[in-house]
């Protein structure tokens, strides 16, 4: 059977000569780091060596990088941690209506402690306004936090411009760049934001490794306390061999970034442009160009998603409904939600995500097998045929 | 040049058998376990599997198992998880003095949230006293963290009779069992805790994976909120080549553990009478039989400790002062002054942690490289041949 892994933002495999650089760090330089002695300090090198390829990725300072467990962990370090440190100053946090689970969730935690937390509204392709933010903005925000691109729908936003807003008003600014980090070009400098997460996953590198970028000047609560690893900053003995292959993968993605946009690129306008001209009823959904370079994403009338997913995967066609990590959680994606479309709609959300080893032939088999599929799935909707427009005007601003 | 690693405690090679186990989930079986698709259930299934062996090892249900990324996480997720959870209830926490830093810290960041916290004393061989546990309970009492083995100490405690008294009141019980869960027999069920950390590293899994043991009632807040991950109790996509580690190594570790038992402590035994009997002026630490197996812990007089062991190292005997995510950050061991151990004298100290792969050979290459160490560092001491007393008995109750 042929197949097509599409889904690369929920995984990748970790690439071969990330985890051959691993492998010693499992039994023969298995030393723990904090150690004094030589076995120790080896280790603490080579894992100081694999810092600096990340911050240099995102074009930081090694000491602005401290590793965490996951995106996840960084962004709830990044709002809680923020959160914590800064409460004397204020209680509000703001963050965007289309952020992960780990941000919304977070601000959602420190509301139940008697903060106060500002969903921020988004636009019909999933942007933020940066006029809104200011307008949201109120003497006691300690923090704001929207991502640089959203894994459900691929829109990338004006980070710079909204990072600007806050650092005159002394607010930190966060943004999760998980899903952008070795996908697009991400400059935490240029960005000039405060914080910013990222995940080694989305990079080739092995889960369980993850990495929050900050401004040194900012004060951070750690979210896991203990010894002195990572600064004093994030406690327990660190994930070395996850962090050898971060360091590998972050310097391969350096290398190859601009040749995989491009391969990347063409696949998903092929994609895109087949989908919208062989399939009737489909929304593409985000931002037409201001998106991730592999990132096609759809609603199909009239379909249930997680079914769409499951039949293609039957065809060895591997996509997702949306977050994968939300996907057995929720029936409708909060995302999709914020930017207006319709409940019915959103439920057949389709995710496409192209990697570097992603091939024209995959694109053209998925073409082939997705239309079919698709009118299979209609045929047996109740709702097939109605007229209903996409997008509720009133639900997004 | 002969060497003997006897650091275990601090960093244990990944075994052959583990890292088999792990490298298909790197590249072949990448998939992300939330994922709806037959490739991402594989995964949740091998992950299910690994969980049932962590959890058997510990004579727990697979249920009762929340993945974390390290034990100190787990640590920070109990004592934090349940502060938040039970704040309506009450806001005194009470941990022993000799507990990891990742407990003490995080009983510490909650007291800056106006809860209190207690710090139990231990008496000299740093046991703590159920009575004095039963006196320092409050109405307003939430959770008591008292670990099951010391790591620089080797010093076991009476957890039943602990925990015994905390379900009397209604009061959470959480042990670290970090350095014991692989090295003695621990029976989560039988010891009736309600909350038990664990560490894969201890076991010979690989850095960057521990769990949290916890009896189904306890309410617990989570300390990385997201996703679902974990039936929503720890977001963030799951480590599985690391899950999938430590359940080989908790598999072997269960079938292992009594032969290991009968030779670590063989090993110890010689080791301490030798170093007894060898070196003049020298405390073995901790409890004399209620201790870890192959846990032998010793303050030499007028020794600076990490002198020591950097010496030791030159002549390939790799040991450590106490716990080593804390060996930079502190001076004294809050441990070693908690048990009233003179401050010149806790100075001096010297842990040995012995594993399966340790041999006799090498604990005697030990005891004839030790004494002429010693003397060559106390040659140098300003202090060495005045007389004072081991312990302060007025330090420990």
């Amino acid at each position: 059977m042929d197949t097509a892994y599409l889904d690369h933002a929920s995984a990748t495999p970790v690439r071969k000569e990330v985890l051959e650089t691993m492998l010693p760090y499992f039994d023969e330089r298995f030393a723990n780091p904090s150690n004094v002695y030589d076995l120790g300090s080896k280790v603490k090198a080579s894992m100081e060596e694999a810092r600096a390829h990340v911050a240099d990725l995102i074009n930081a300072d090694p000491g602005q990088v401290i590793f965490t467990s996951s995106g996840a962990e960084a962004n709830n370090l990044a709002i809680k941690g923020v959160g914590f440190a800064r409460q004397k100053k204020g209680k509000h946090v703001i963050v965007s209506a289309i952020e992960h689970h780990s941000v919304l969730n977070s601000a959602r935690f420190l509301e139940r402690l008697d903060f106060e937390a500002s969903f921020l509204p988004v636009d019909k392709y999933g942007l933020v306004d940066p006029e809104r933010l200011a307008r949201a903005i109120r003497p006691e925000t300690i923090v704001v936090s929207v991502m640089h691109a959203n894994t459900e729908i691929g829109t990338i936003q004006p980070i710079a411009e909204l990072a600007a807003i806050c650092r005159e008003k002394d607010i930190v600014f966060h943004t999760d760049a998980v899903a952008s980090v070795g996908n697009t070009p991400v400059d935490a400098n240029a960005l000039n934001v405060d914080l910013l997460s990222l995940s080694g996953a989305s990079l080739g590198a092995a889960k369980g490794i993850g990495a929050l970028y900050f401004k040194k000047k900012v004060r951070l609560m750690p979210l896991i306390h203990g010894g002195i690893q990572e600064n004093g900053r994030r406690a327990g003995t660190e994930n070395v061999p996850g962090i050898i292959g971060f360091g590998t993968a972050a310097a391969l993605a350096k290398k190859e970034l601009s040749e995989k946009i491009d391969h990347v690129r063409k696949l998903r306008d092929r994609l895109v442009e087949g989908v919208l001209k062989k399939v009737e009823k489909v929304t593409f959904t985000g931002h037409p160009q201001k998106r991730l370079p592999g990132h096609a994403s759809f609603c199909f009338e009239a379909i249930e998603g997680e079914a769409l997913i499951f039949m293609l995967a039957q065809k060895g066609i591997y996509t997702n409904t949306g977050s994968a990590c939300a996907s057995k959680a929720l029936k409708t994606s909060p995302v999709l939600g914020a930017i207006g479309l319709r409940a019915d709609l959103a439920q057949g959300s389709c995710v496409f995500t192209i990697d570097a080893g992603n091939t024209e032939t995959e694109i053209d088999y998925v073409l082939e097998k997705l239309p079919s599929v698709v009118d299979r799935l209609r045929a047996l909707s109740p709702i097939w045929g109605k007229e209903i427009p996409e997008y509720d005007e009133d639900a997004c601003h």
